[in-house]
């Protein structure tokens, strides 16, 4: 008895998972996490209305769900101001970018992207036998001019570039982005990840025509409105790219439950508001906390705080330890040099309550 | 401005879909169907416990899902007296055929299936480039022996075969599949479809090791569980198969609320006997419909009857098209000889009586 052949690219791939999750390490220490600040989540939850569309659609779960997004799509259109056929929705933006790698990048086709960015990207890249360049941050902030030219350079197919940029916190101008796209290689494709946009400052959003063939940019249910359990990721691009996306996508992929859930947060804008405002907050004191022990917060446009632990990745790893075995999930860059730092997810009161309690016992022990 | 780079191999890929929904059929005529009884859902809906489970989970969905299906796994296996690394999770059985083509199929590689047999397959073969051999039904059963033989005359990767079979009910023995394992091609992996076999005569499924390389079984929430909506399929294979899985999937794709959901659902047996019960009766039911109106019913062992028209593909169209004009939701098989029949859905009373009395007009119409 063989097993089956798998093509020798598939063979060599290695079984990375481009996260684990805490519950994943809650089985491991035997014990729930305290504060779950770690992820990007937000703690402050869903839009009650979207709870509510979520639970009514549970009732009705025996049908499958709507293959083209009809209602979702629509509802995405009307509030970005575009047409249905400019909006394709799927499995969260890693589910999206999975089948945009997949449209784009065959095997040895090269991909551009900051090193110590959004890995789940990584993964897919290699997933699909794509090449990966990868340039510098510049001062902790991803740098599209570099990013640009290491594309003219490879010729590469893509280029991932996320604003608001996860892991940092950092941001750049919407202006800062349109300036560039004329400088784009012809052919080669802008991955624009606004997973935080809705966090950001007013202006971080460029001014884009959703039907400009060289850019496709990526929202998500999963930050502000607190879904991300329900993975519901939405793309804007030219109608063109978001057609393409029918041919290998997995049409009956996205859960009605999810469906109906988003469509709901999307009319709740209060809620949305309320959330933004409480991150808000939640960043200042997560500020004030690390500055209380001599750490240094950067300057964040998302619903987390990178705090620069002042030293090495080591250090800034043993600080890490040290507040997950105390039971505060977070988590931190992989790549020098973030990962100086450790990165803080704004939580509620109780949430940086045990922060702050932790923090400076993590630092002792990171010390000693 | 250019537009993105397509691989020659994607450009040429058809945008096809592999089903339309009931909603695209009903906002094309412009009202809600009467009888929602062609997609092979199951009108009985979701154990309550599950819909429960569902509306709970909704409240947590800040949070992202386990990326493990560790919960879920652990239920399946107990549940199939195997251990968690012998179960993948996915976003339905499409789902997993996605990545289990992905996993196998390159350019070129041969597969094999039935002429007629489940499209989205199909669909996931041609999108990765794999070529697909087809042989046809013996007497409206797939013919596994006949699919064996082509795998060896083919060297095909992969195999796929249903048990029950959709789209024409049919089944055989798990007996006469044990007997032919050993036939199989050395390297060829058999994908046996289980999605129905809930609903089929004990002795249907084969007694297969987990641990045989030779073989990967599905089965499915979507069907006697009547959690379509909410996408969550999963796979009995050996652990490396398993394991490869997780080069590939999209780890943290799998909807909190659909694993609570089914988690729930498998613990709810007394729900699934139920249904299972009100299945048979709705196929008895069917059944004397069809007879009464000089139809032939054929034995089925799904949530649904394959009803023989009499007639060619052409008629059996014509009767189709004046159902669904009429509001009644059924699909056919789409491959002669199997398009001399529309398939019939398991409904409750109130649907079974919509069609009881809408086949004669159709009948009727199809004949003028």
């Amino acid at each position: 008895m063989t097993g089956p052949r798998y093509p020798q690219r598939i063979a060599d791939l290695p079984s990375t998972v481009p996260f684990v999750g805490p519950e994943v390490q809650e089985r491991e220490r035997g014990a729930p996490f305290r504060a779950r600040i770690g992820a990007n989540e937000s703690v402050f939850g869903p839009s009650p209305q979207a709870v509510d569309a979520m639970a009514e659609a549970a009732r009705d779960v025996w049908k499958y769900p709507d293959p083209t997004n009809h209602d979702l799509r629509h509802a995405l259109a009307a509030r970005l101001n575009t047409t249905p056929d400019h909006v394709i929705v799927g499995a969260g933006i890693d589910g999206l970018l999975g089948s945009l790698v997949r449209l784009l990048v065959a095997p040895g086709d090269p991909v551009v992207t900051s090193d110590g960015a959004y890995p789940t990207f990584n993964y897919h890249v290699t997933g699909y036998g794509g090449v990966l360049h990868k340039v510098p941050y510049d001062n902790d902030h991803e740098d599209l001019r570099t990013l640009i030219d290491k594309a003219h350079e490879v010729k590469a197919k893509l280029i991932y570039f996320a604003n608001p940029d996860n892991p940092m916190g950092s941001w750049v101008s919407g202006a800062t982005i349109e300036a560039l796209l004329d400088a784009l290689p012809d052919g080669t494709l802008l991955a624009l990840d606004e997973a935080y946009i809705e966090f950001a400052p007013e202006g971080t959003a460029p001014q884009i025509d959703p039907e400009d063939p060289r850019v496709i940019r990526f929202r998500t249910f999963s930050k502000a409105y607190g879904m991300a359990g329900a993975r519901v990721g939405y793309g804007i691009a030219a109608s063109d790219l978001v057609s393409s996306f029918n041919k290998v996508r997995n049409h009956f992929g996205m859960s009605r439950i999810a469906q109906a859930g988003a469509l709901a947060a999307l009319e709740d804008q209060a809620w949305l508001d309320e959330v933004v405002a409480k991150v808000a907050t939640a960043r200042e004191r997560i500020g004030d906390i690390a500055r209380a022990h001599g750490l240094t917060p950067l300057p964040s446009a998302t619903n987390f705080v990178t705090v620069d632990c002042g030293e090495d990745g080591a250090f800034a790893k043993r600080v890490l330890d040290a507040l997950v075995a105390d039971g505060v999930f977070v988590r931190m860059p992989f790549v020098a040099p973030g990962n100086r730092a450790i990165r803080v997810g704004t939580g509620r009161k109780e949430d940086l309550d045990v922060f702050e309690t932790a923090l400076p016992h993590a630092l002792k022990a990171a010390r000693e």
